[in-house]
């Protein structure tokens, strides 16, 4: 275990569960809201709750689901469309290789990627996952990377290097992805679920690989959604048409009742599931 | 040894050493020059030579010796000005860390962000050049990497941590510096001579090092000088007028002849001389 795991605080007994909420307003004593008007919080995982008009966000109606904007419409599509345009400056007809790539961030990565014009490579988890890049998300290449290092999935599916990396995971992931960067690469630093747990520090990339970032003029940027949120309104209006369009899938699996929380919490650091991970606490109200 | 060593091929056996030289107009059949002009070039290490008119650039004539045309108001002198205020995007008032401090680069890398406001701390390998770092170029402090560890040095010379981190050294010294990082640090990347002669991979920063990027935010990126040129008249109005308020010491070791270049190479990659190496191959023309 390491003091690096998160850059928020651990959850504590007896409160509600934090993060990213959606729901409608069942009842309302402000003229700023109506029943029904879709609403977005950081209040707390409650089935139902009473909040000051203020302390809600509004979600504009629109033909996606409600939950979409805790996914592919919320802060992971944020994370998504900031750390690829914007840390990672990613230019029309890059070659850009995702990790987790089938995850809530990832497969929005991806996909904008391929809107831009770009050649996109991603990993996953598993064949089903590998299945659902290829067919569904539009990549280019995908490889499992727990049927083959990411080394070798980026010389098979990226003989030509890649441009950019969008990193979820680090470790073996990141260290590969520097090897195959070619000259003005960039590399945005996102997320490194292989590390969160680990007990003691293992090697990361070694001293050469390091030197090959100057000669290559590579860019490595660490990055969280929190400072970027005058983007929200560029993210929402893009992602959203790209969306509309088809040419963006949403990609979520829900487990339903606050009971299932900590076997969906299980399942996404083992990376058992696909895309984003929903937790539903009552009827689907949208 | 390694094939990362350098950028430029290596040097041929019956051909003059390349690099950068300065020297003077001896005789002129073109209206461009005249004799006693100075002017620079990359047409190889010689003590006279004929060249296109179109060959040679001019160095301006200005207070500073002619030699200081190949240090501090060179490229050397050009490296440290865009790796310092563009690459790492200094800010006045922010604390640097510089490795190689004494030498051609990182004696400005730190001079400059003193005149800009900030707190500098260096590293080199020899009490003298510690002495020079304190006593004449203005350091707050310096420590002597051959008698204490580069995360020692960082933790008695920038207890609060850096903002900036000028590479110049990598191995221990990047490590240490990415500990020392604080949020929204940069760390530029202009060379590893310590990696230079690496026969095998040695082990760089751990995988928890590397995820600490992420909530701190680092931008750490590799640069090389020619990428810059855009930035030179800027960089010889500023750094040329500090120097002439005596706000920048050039420094130099000079050795005299063509038969002591390999000597002054060795002693260069050694770290046995302090600030530009330069190799004399005439009487002094300035």
């Amino acid at each position: 275990m390491n003091d690096a795991r998160s850059y928020v605080p651990p959850f504590q007994i007896g409160e509600p569960l934090q993060g990213d909420c959606v729901g409608v307003v069942v009842e309302s004593r402000s003229p700023e809201w109506q029943p029904g008007d879709r609403v977005g919080s950081l209040l707390g995982w409650r089935e139902h709750y009473v909040a000051h008009a203020s302390a809600l966000r509004r979600i504009q109606p629109g033909p996606a689901p409600l939950s979409a904007h805790l996914g592919v419409l919320g802060m992971p599509g944020h994370t998504a469309y900031v750390g690829l345009l914007d840390v990672a400056a990613l230019k029309d007809g890059e070659t850009v290789f995702v990790s987790s790539a089938a995850g809530a961030v990832g497969s929005l990565v991806g996909q904008l990627a391929k809107a831009h014009g770009c050649r996109v490579i991603g990993s996953a988890g598993s064949e089903e996952k590998v299945r659902w890049l290829l067919d569904e998300a539009g990549f280019d290449a995908a490889f499992n990377y727990k049927q083959q290092s990411p080394r070798d999935g980026l010389k098979e599916g990226a003989a030509e290097g890649i441009d950019v990396y969008f990193d979820n995971v680090g470790g073996d992931h990141l260290t590969a992805a520097i090897r195959a960067m070619r000259p003005y690469g960039r590399i945005a630093l996102c997320g490194m679920i292989s590390v969160y747990n680990e007990g003691a520090p293992s090697p990361g990339p070694d001293n050469l690989l390091m030197q090959s970032l100057i000669a290559k003029r590579v860019n490595m940027r660490g990055f969280i959604v929190f400072d970027h949120m005058a983007r929200h309104g560029d993210f929402q209006e893009e992602v959203g048409r790209l969306l509309a369009e088809g040419r963006v899938k949403d990609l979520e699996t829900v487990a339903d009742g606050i009971e299932r929380a900590p076997e969906a919490f299980l399942d996404l650091l083992r990376g058992d599931k696909i895309g984003k991970m929903l937790v539903r606490l009552g009827p689907d109200p949208a």
